[in-house]
């Protein structure tokens, strides 16, 4: 157990900003919300998954939406409490913990800005272990713990409450909803006992993304090579370095879509994304692929560019990091590997 | 207070097919489901608005979505009385009645069924007094009475809970969610008390589409006129007989929406619809609009033609029905009017 208060959400931001993926929602707005939360009301208690009692009642909230529009279109502060409050209500419960339902920017500060709202702690920890674009994409799918009920709150005081016979029909129905109101939606919802969480989370993600963030804060003052702290820090490959010739980007069903070129010295890659980067090929040959993370950092600074941020003249460093190695069973490569995203091919593990 | 029983349903049917102005779904496969539940529970009580006790929690139910759909895909029987129960369930009341949303073939008789399930009463009348395409377009909206929260329900076992900052948030948080799994839900929303009724409803209007659809029976029955006995009943003024020559129809945004070319001995009519006939003009001159009721009977038998079924070579006669007057004042104009659905005309009074 210990406090997370102001000073640590800038390492933490750009730490869940690497490890989501290019998705999770912008760093930069996640660690605002976090910041004006623990001002007003105080540090943050972080719980380890081991710490939480078996029948703890542990809550993930989080945006959903398209990115490409969450960075325009700010919340209005009280979404993550009317999600809370209405999944409370509709499920009978009171939520003794919040979680983050994955780890990216934004999505791993926003149950930290509600819990500093709440005064209920946080565990550390993520239900992906990375950021994925929908909602059933979640270890919790794999252990059978449902989304439902999940509510819903967008920023125009709408709630609502779905009980889906699947975690993908949750998802459908959210995302239809989502889109319905402006595309930026908050949702609490895929509640867990205590006794649940070993299935449903990877454990210390958020501490990873804080040292991750560290790493690089350091390795910069230092005059040291970011990039190779994030490496050193979390595993994972060097698959190029380069500078960004193209970006095609749609804001279609919900998420932010498209791909991108990254011209290196001697070769090309490219990316495909669905708010997250999902695949990376060099000259028709298949590197890395979901559920595989697959991180965009800028080569100077370490920073990591979302799916929505990057640009044309990034330069721009890709690495393919190691997922949780549940989700690369048979059932985890259904749910989230490449072919159920649309593309041709099968998940290949990361090159050595 | 009367019993509706198996043999009232054919003309409750034919006439809410004409009082739905082309909308409110189908009245064959209305009576199919209102016949499988009467003849399998037993006949339904109807009671009158001023017998309803003034605590009295009268819940409408009915379908949402496009009638083109509606027709292909069937309900499997659950939906409604799901959605009532989540709708219960999420206000924490207990329905002591049912009544119709709006009049129109498959909706007037939607709550009969449920109500043969549960042994629930009928209020006799509606929220329209015709149809109308989309769930804000409501008595009880103008009266202030919410929609939320909304219950809706799917052929798949999904239901969700709406709670809508206003009936019109409901209606494109709900039309999303039915686009969403299929465009054929069920709801059930807007309830009132018995004190609220006469604000809410039309009264009367599942008796007086009795007694239109028994007019055009006895009419076929007498070689009389089957179309007379409508206007001879119900008032309204004749705009055309002809034969169709002309329907373009798409299926988008969770509604039926197109147009048709009526062709008469000496003049052309154009109907313009989004589930219900909304518009008729005749060469460029606004014969009459939505919020009365443009309602299209087969010239020969008095059937009723609903927009999804009308199709080229149709024998059609096409009248004009007032609407009740709180639809004609300014707050009713603004909700249903002809320039809210996109036409580029001010609502005109039927011609006489």
């Amino acid at each position: 157990m210990r406090e997370i208060d102001v000073a640590d959400l800038d390492d933490i931001a750009r730490g869940a900003g690497i490890l989501g993926t290019g998705g999770g929602g912008d760093p930069y707005l996640g660690r605002l919300l976090a910041e004006a939360a623990i001002t007003r009301h105080g540090p943050v208690t972080l719980v380890a998954v081991d710490e939480v009692p078996a029948d703890a009642v542990v809550v993930p909230v989080s945006m959903l939406g398209a990115p490409t529009v969450g960075t325009e279109k700010l919340p209005n502060g009280t979404e993550t409490l009317a999600a809370l409050r209405a999944l409370e209500q509709a499920r009978g419960i009171s939520a003794t913990h919040l979680v983050a339902i994955e780890i990216g920017g934004m999505n791993s500060l926003v149950p930290l800005a509600l819990a500093a709202e709440t005064g209920l702690p946080v565990v550390d920890g993520d239900a992906m272990g990375r950021a994925f674009p929908e909602a059933q994409m979640v270890l919790p799918t794999l252990a059978g713990i449902p989304a439902s009920p999940m509510a819903v709150a967008d920023d125009k005081g709408n709630t609502l409450t779905v009980n889906a016979v699947s975690n993908l029909w949750a998802e459908r129905i959210a995302r239809a909803a989502c889109v319905a109101t402006g595309c930026s939606v908050y949702t609490a919802d895929t509640v867990m006992t205590g006794a649940q969480l070993p299935d449903g989370l990877v454990a210390g993600t958020l501490t990873l993304a804080a040292r991750l963030g560290a790493a690089v804060r350091t390795a910069r003052a230092d005059h040291a090579n970011p990039i190779t702290a994030v490496t050193d820090l979390a595993g994972g490959v060097h698959l190029i370095t380069g500078k960004v010739t193209d970006v095609h980007r749609t804001t279609t069903g919900g998420f932010g879509r498209g791909g991108a070129t990254i011209v290196g010295t001697d070769a090309e890659l490219r990316l495909s994304f669905q708010n997250e980067y999902l695949l990376a090929t060099r000259h028709d040959e298949v590197l890395a692929t979901t559920p595989d993370l697959i991180c965009v950092l800028e080569t100077d600074t370490g920073e990591p560019v979302t799916t929505e941020a990057l640009r044309y003249g990034n330069r721009v460093t890709v690495l393919g990091l190691p997922c949780d190695p549940r989700w690369t069973t048979p059932a985890g490569l259904e749910l989230v590997g490449p072919r159920y995203f649309g593309y041709d091919c099968d998940y290949r593990g990361l090159p050595r």
